[in-house]
């Protein structure tokens, strides 16, 4: 039996519960400040209340004033934040962890330098923390096609573990595995990381099928506009292709379950995906974020910035051209200047010829 | 303005009608023998009952005993019948076609010798062809995603013309290209032709996750089986790619429209979806073929069953491994031999470790 403490309680990390409970696995979740409510409905019902569902029997939750006791003789300490915690979860872990420990995170994104260098962020998280326990920890993560609350309804799943040490990742694999959370280990850390965070900038785009027909009143239509999403899933692949070029990340990691799996089921619906169909329907990206999404976390809408920010920067170094990634610069010409959605389909697939 | 004549009137035929028209060229369908309902439609009343639209204006539709006239003088010749046809499709055109004639196929799907080296199509229906005539015309082919009715509707499509004469191509792409109907060109007709076929066997598997649903009585439930389809897609996506190897195909012809894209919009629904679904919700696969779904054509069953057969023969000869394709052989064994839909998860991606 492992002790695994999870920092944030999140969807992701709390639905992570039901397969290592099941494996006999202690679970022990700290809430962040912005966890509070979760933490006390579960406390007090054993129910998450975003997921909807009640924990395994025996998943402790902890306030984060309670954190050290929570992490006190865990094995493994697991990163449950989004992508905008992950400084703030690395200065937690600074103190928290200890050596010898496992650590791994579901959080997915990049963040980008001044002369825009792409970093993954379990580099980022890391980072936080300072040398003397970030070297005697083990740094992984999860990736792959996984929706939160399918995983805890026990719904078959298969994901990836990566990171740099095949052995650790086994070790961790091993916790996690059932009948129904099915673990393959990857260490093409970087691959992985790059083809998790830029399929969700992707998936905005896959709401604009839908949004096209809402604008033309044609939601009910028996014909869909499933041609444009396969176009742009077609050309979404090979940007991924050429992201692993650019970032070092092995040529065939995209073309398996952490790019093109993870990228089918985050197409299939969740907050980029709504968010894409109201601008695919004619809003301003601007008055979606402001209105009717106001406050709603979009991590693939925050990595669209990070990445279209950096292409130009990259280009300039002479590491792109400037051509590259033209679905990628529509995306962000949508969300960081408000440009209506116009596809440039002819520059797709190397230039339509 | 070119003469466009199609042999078969089915829907994507039909389809290809509406962009072009809109370029001006004159387009001539032949009903098949099975079609005949279909002309006497377009005749009467200038309605596809499949397509349920009108055709374009100018378009005109012929009975096949009226062929040679439909014939008389175009400049492309397109086979529209579906795999089942195909044979029977060389056979007509055999008498048809005249020297410097352009043919295009529309259709998707792979025949197998005894031996078990697998053919496309375009060269099945060519060798129907007398050697004198065959060598005298060029042989091409449409893959990617498209939906026929969303063609019909205009609703933006992107596929790609191959065959191995890319001067040709790109004469046909001229005449079929339109604000919406998007067409990229590519030599590698193999590969092409592979992915297409390949693509509507995995999109039977695509069903499973809504039928695993319909079985559990979930088909109301928040949480659906999108990881579950999502980590088939993946695994199927890997098994293009060994597709392409055994073939001769192009390695990075799956990793854009003619593979996933085609995969994509192929899962997203149709014939070979709904037969998946009901398989996935329990019942054998015979009963469905004879039951629910008799008499209607499944081609991606269709190209499970010859390539199933084959891959026995292919590792016997040593060009596949016995645990190679761990996917595609379920598929098989589900549809010729009844199986329950039981997927083997700890083969794909390699073996689980």
């Amino acid at each position: 039996m492992a002790r695994v403490t999870v920092l944030g309680s999140g969807v992701m990390a709390t639905a992570l519960a039901f397969p290592l409970s099941d494996n006999g696995h202690e679970v022990r979740l700290v809430g962040t400040h912005l966890d509070r409510e979760i933490i006390d409905s579960i406390q007090e019902t054993g129910v998450h209340p975003n997921l909807d569902l009640k924990v395994p029997e025996g998943v402790r939750a902890y306030q984060l004033e309670e954190a050290e006791e929570a992490f006190e003789s865990a094995e493994v300490a697991m990163s449950g934040v989004n992508s905008f915690g992950v400084h703030w979860a690395g200065e937690r872990l600074a103190s928290l962890l200890r050596p010898g420990m496992m650590v791994i995170a579901v959080t997915k994104g990049l963040e980008a330098a001044e002369n825009g260098d792409l970093r993954i962020l379990p580099d980022v998280l890391a980072d936080e923390v300072p040398e003397d326990i970030k070297d005697q920890v083990s740094w992984s993560a999860i990736v792959g096609p996984s929706i939160a609350g399918e995983v805890a309804v026990r719904h078959e799943t298969c994901v990836v573990f990566t990171g740099l040490d095949a052995e650790v990742l086994e070790d961790l694999a091993r916790l996690f595995r059932t009948g129904y959370y099915h673990v393959w280990t990857d260490t093409d850390f970087v691959g992985c990381e790059v083809c998790a965070a830029i399929k969700n900038c992707y998936a905005f785009g896959a709401g604009f099928m839908e949004g096209l027909l809402d604008r033309e009143g044609k939601s009910e239509d028996r014909y869909r506009r499933y041609n444009y999403g396969a176009a742009l899933f077609g050309q979404a692949t090979r940007e991924l292709g050429r992201w692993m070029e650019l970032m070092g990340g092995e040529p065939e990691t995209p073309y398996g379950l952490a790019g093109v799996g993870d990228m089918f089921v985050t197409s299939m619906g969740g907050r980029n995906v709504k968010a894409g169909r109201f601008v695919g329907a004619g809003e301003p990206f601007s008055e979606v974020q402001n209105g009717r999404m106001k406050g709603v976390t979009l991590e693939g809408v925050a990595a669209i910035r990070v990445v279209g920010e950096t292409l130009p920067k990259l280009a300039e170094r002479g590491l792109v051209a400037h051509e590259d990634f033209p679905l990628m610069r529509h995306l962000y010409e949508i969300v960081a200047h408000d440009e209506p959605v116009d596809m440039p389909w002819s520059t797709f697939f190397g230039g339509e010829r």
